[in-house]
């Protein structure tokens, strides 16, 4: 079916949104019109849309964005500098002094066209401006699409940790264009394979499976596979959502890698390692404490080294790291409490659990 | 009643939260220990708060905080710059820096002691630190008592228009503490008061009246008097919250007189006259505005103006600002839509509305 569009729902109640996957969705003027301020059902009040990217993105598929909008529709562009070091707080005050310089008004749609560091930034920016206004998220990379477009976090990294200043602002709408991955380097598309791997782990054993059983063709990046995988990965993560929007706690299992992979980039430095590499080998060693823990069997922590490096992603932290920097960096994680660290395990592939650990069960996995 | 308690709730489901007004109440632990993250039904995981304020009021009240609040509480103090030029960006990132500094995870609750500055600015950080914190606030200017303390509303301002980024985030209490009152300068008692006429007047006929009738003992600050007039406005406000949480259109009422206002503070810059100031003259010209379009006799109006008067507030505009300059400033109120003004208006005393007005008709009140 070429050209056919996927449509997944995020069930929100009033803050339900949809997700729409598929080759050329952002050259989708009726999809737009859909979802701007003042669409169909929504008053007519708003015509106007700040499109925020950065210039690689903006270069590359700015011009089809703008040409898909609804005519009459004023279109203010902010560029963002590129990478994750410019995911702060003063890009996000570029970002109000920007709006507020071209006058948008709470009829404005911020449209946030880029990977994970344009989503989350200008998502954080349309959850506080004039205390909140509308967005639309389309997403351009596989990270992106898989992950941070679907759960209306948002917000920006601080030098003492990332992600520590945000709000959880769910978008009208999310465009995924899958033909934006043709031109992803392989790093970041890699990257994105990891996201989705850690939804067939958590939550979808079958998922897994066909992971394992399709990896070739999603490493040559086949338009079936990709949509598919992109597809299952939104759905899962959707479902963990709509049960827990405010991460009370079943959302805490999405974080599986996570409280090492954060370690290892606070440690190395944002944009050394991909946020996705940080996590392939936060998974490989979280996969591990699970097995010590008597959880899984080591054969399946093994498996997942292996389908880890098929991607050319990491199944090892940096060689440089040890136990004693992991566990200071993992006790300043968000989800720690009271100084203890807590980590989501696998109970079972396709079952995953926040369990506090303690520090020598962390440490054992570095002798 | 010495001592008397008067406890008001604003019913926001799952979001309630109670109001607690009398004197002395700063001073009780068992508040306190209520209400801090891990109190009773809470799991217990906190035992951190983060007491902002600024220098005047933390030196007036900060130990009798720190004394109340129950043993075993670990509490970081941050002291903001004062003044409403520093309620910016910058001072929200400044208590995003101490808070990480100090390692304070999500157990941890915000107070905010202090005016309406403090209030906003920690209610902003409380929102967006860690994507959102708990916090209580302990207002201790009337303004802040009767207006910022109740609604959720938070926030920081920008060169270009106040309050223009911002999140809402409903406190889990509030404390007011009316004994604070009395260390209060007259001008800001004054402003306070601005605003507890505002109540009277959009929703609150009878109170309205009260006013008129209690306006010597209310500007003596006469214990008794204060506390009805305190109460009887959260008590409006938080029916007008409760009904319109997220400001879709009743809770405009709430912005009586801040159009102009707003437009004063603008032209103005920051701080030179009181917010309430700005509100009050606020009222009496939109107070006009309704008369000239025939909702109001010219004599309420009338008694509006004399009833400011009487706590030293101002009727009129600075003389220097002429209708341009209204009708340019006014125009980029957040309630603005395509470029049309929005203002609220009587239909009577004790009923409001907004509506769209003619340029026109906001000139013809400055010739």
């Amino acid at each position: 079916m070429p050209n056919a569009i996927r449509t997944l729902r995020v069930e929100l109640g009033a803050r339900a949104y949809p997700i729409y996957i598929g080759g050329g969705v952002l050259g989708d003027g009726e999809l737009w019109g859909r979802h701007l301020q003042g669409g169909p059902g929504q008053g007519g009040a708003g015509k106007r849309a700040a499109l925020i990217t950065n210039g690689t993105v903006g270069g590359l598929y700015g011009a089809a964005v703008r040409g898909a909008l609804p005519g009459g529709v004023e279109v203010s562009e902010i560029e963002l500098p590129e990478g994750e070091q410019y995911k702060t707080l003063e890009t996000a005050a570029g970002i109000f002094d920007q709006l507020l310089a071209s006058g948008c008004d709470r009829g404005t749609t911020l449209i946030a066209l880029g990977g994970g560091v344009v989503g989350d930034v200008a998502g954080f920016a349309a959850a506080c401006y004039l205390r909140g206004v509308r967005f639309i998220q389309a997403p351009t990379t596989l990270l992106a699409q898989v992950d941070s477009s679907v759960g209306g976090k948002t917000g920006v990294n601080h030098p003492l940790g990332k992600n520590m200043i945000g709000a959880f602002h769910q978008p009208a709408a999310v465009l995924i264009d899958t033909d934006t991955l043709r031109s992803l380097p392989p790093r970041e598309y890699a990257a994105g394979v990891a996201e989705i791997i850690k939804y067939g782990l958590i939550r979808d054993a079958a998922f897994y499976r066909w992971l394992r059983e399709h990896a070739e063709p999603l490493q040559a990046r086949e338009d079936a596979a990709v949509a598919e995988a992109i597809e299952r990965s939104c759905a899962n993560k959707a479902a963990v959502v709509a049960a827990d929007e405010l991460e009370g706690g079943l959302r805490a299992i999405l974080n599986f890698g996570h409280t090492f992979g954060h370690a290892i980039e606070t440690a190395q430095g944002y944009g050394k390692w991909l946020h996705g590499e940080a996590v392939a080998a936060g998974m490989a060693l979280a996969m591990r404490l699970s097995a010590r823990l008597g959880n899984i069997d080591d054969g399946e922590a093994d498996q997942l080294s292996d389908l880890l490096r098929r991607f050319n992603l990491p199944a090892e932290p940096p060689p440089e790291m040890g136990a004693a920097e992991f566990l200071e960096l993992m006790r300043r994680d968000k989800k720690a409490a009271d100084g203890r660290i807590r980590c989501v395990l696998l109970e079972d592939i396709g079952q995953a659990a926040l369990r506090e650990v303690r520090d020598t069960d962390i440490a054992a996995l570095f002798t």
